[in-house]
């Protein structure tokens, strides 16, 4: 039998979903994350929970062999350099409902969906199209590819940009960091989908703004730290940007006294891009379980050097 | 060389566009519809245009062998009978914007795009996606097609409606037209894109919305006699469906004082679902042209039996 403890409250519908699912050969013990006994903790295999969550825990789980992260981001995890346990992230099923964020936005915007559902008269002029546009996607990983695919159905040209350029399917051609402005060159939309690391930091500034179309869209739903929000700011405000849609921001929940609210042409959502339903938690769990009572490798295994 | 009329403005764009394809042995001609010459007429081999500018010329053009319509509607020419000429309609390309109209406004309303961008403040609450959602077409042509495979991309699964419930690629089942509430039952998404025949005539009345899930979506972008607008905005107002968003009304344009304007949940959008850009009528009828000339035969050709 394998000793997993899952970090969550007992009657919640994620450890119901999770015990409905008889996986084999498991133990499984759900606490709220304050309320682990010692000795649990003692005898834990494998832990799943949120990262931070379980930083606290890590040092008293002397058998801890495998931590499945329930967020996509791990870096409260990461601090203490590489541990004597895997680290697995909640990845590859944020593709799906990233591209409805993303694709739902871009439309919206194209079609004027927001124009029309306020207006109370026949409207004429043209509508706009997403066929045809240019995308540029930070972050190539498992989410941008899925984007990346569904924008082609769309007729939606994309490139990319990654740690080294390397090339993507789904990308018509990847960009490296250090070039970043090549990337941006022309771009009528720009989709920051990149994680949280210190080469990301501020990608997304006045320079790079200036390389987009002139009638560009900027959607964020990566991490907030890629973007200088006070060079987004100016460059809404000087009309040099279509539109802003941010997912994330430096400071969450956004104060509802702070200016960003009323940033015309910039649209805030609550780091709702990409909700965490139980049912993926699970479906990622169940996957990587197997795995492991198997001896398979675990995917989404997450990369200490890399840092995601 | 073909003597080939385009109704149009002479100085117009798509008289323009069409002029610089430089299509073989053409005797390209253009005149407003109220300006063409008798004599022009009278020699026409091939009119270009909207239906209801061609219905008073046709008389004149004795030597009319083929119509391409400027629009996907043809119902004015359809009035006497089947003509001595062939009748193709504008079709074939309206599947990707009219995907965009379809996709946006579901991912809006899914997404919350319309909450999140009014609000001026931080949300929380769950979002909802569209993946495993359940979406009825009605009408399963070259328009329906192309929605059911963007919709499949998106996880969506897909029924449709049509006269004789005949299999078609990308629907998981067909219904027949007098099924039409086997059809309903359940659908999480009900979206029309029908010809105006008769027997489309009230399809969606409150029988059929009746069978629809609680929390349905209607988007109706076919035509208009489709729809019962009584009994769908009584099912509004008592919450039976979530939304409705209509791009085709009875009386075009909707008057600013129709009580339509302010029935809740109800979006209306200014038949601007699938704009016809020039660039399609110039690709649709170049195409045909090379079809024409070299012999073959025509697409989007008109059954005057079917109506459509």
């Amino acid at each position: 039998m394998h000793n997993v403890v899952l970090l969550a409250a007992p009657d919640s519908a994620l450890a119901q979903a999770l015990a409905v699912r008889n996986l084999p050969d498991i133990h499984l013990q759900v606490y709220a994350p304050a309320a682990v006994p010692e000795e649990v903790l003692a005898e834990a295999e494998v832990i799943v929970g949120a990262p931070d969550h379980i930083v606290p825990l890590v040092r008293g789980a002397q058998r801890l062999r495998w931590v499945q992260s329930t967020w996509a981001g791990v870096t409260p995890l990461l601090q203490n350099g590489e541990p004597p346990y895997q680290l697995t992230a909640l990845k590859a099923v944020f593709g799906d409902v990233m591209s409805e964020y993303v694709l739902g936005w871009l439309l919206a915007l194209e079609r004027r969906v927001l124009v029309h559902s306020r207006s109370k008269r026949w409207l004429t002029g043209r509508e706009s199209s997403v066929r045809g546009k240019r995308m540029g996607i930070m972050g190539t990983g498992s989410i941008g590819t899925v984007v990346a695919q569904r924008a082609n159905a769309f007729g939606i040209e994309c490139v990319g940009l990654n740690r080294d350029g390397r090339t993507v399917s789904g990308f018509e051609r990847c960009y490296a960091t250090s070039d970043r402005l090549s990337f941006a060159t022309g771009l009528d939309y720009l989709v920051g989908l990149m994680p949280h690391t210190p080469d990301t930091d501020a990608l997304v500034d006045a320079v790079l703004l200036a390389q987009l179309a002139p009638t560009a869209i900027f959607i964020n739903a990566g991490r907030a730290n890629a973007v200088s929000h006070g060079d987004l700011v100016s460059a809404l405000e000087d009309g040099r940007l279509r539109a802003a849609v941010l997912d994330v921001l430096p400071d969450e929940p956004l104060s509802s006294s702070d200016p960003l609210w009323s940033v015309e042409n910039l649209h805030i959502t609550s780091h709702t891009a990409a909700p965490t339903a139980d049912a993926m938690i699970v479906d990622v769990f169940a996957d990587n379980y197997q795995r492991y009572v198997s001896g398979q490798p675990l995917a989404h295994l997450v990369d200490f050097a890399r840092g995601y």
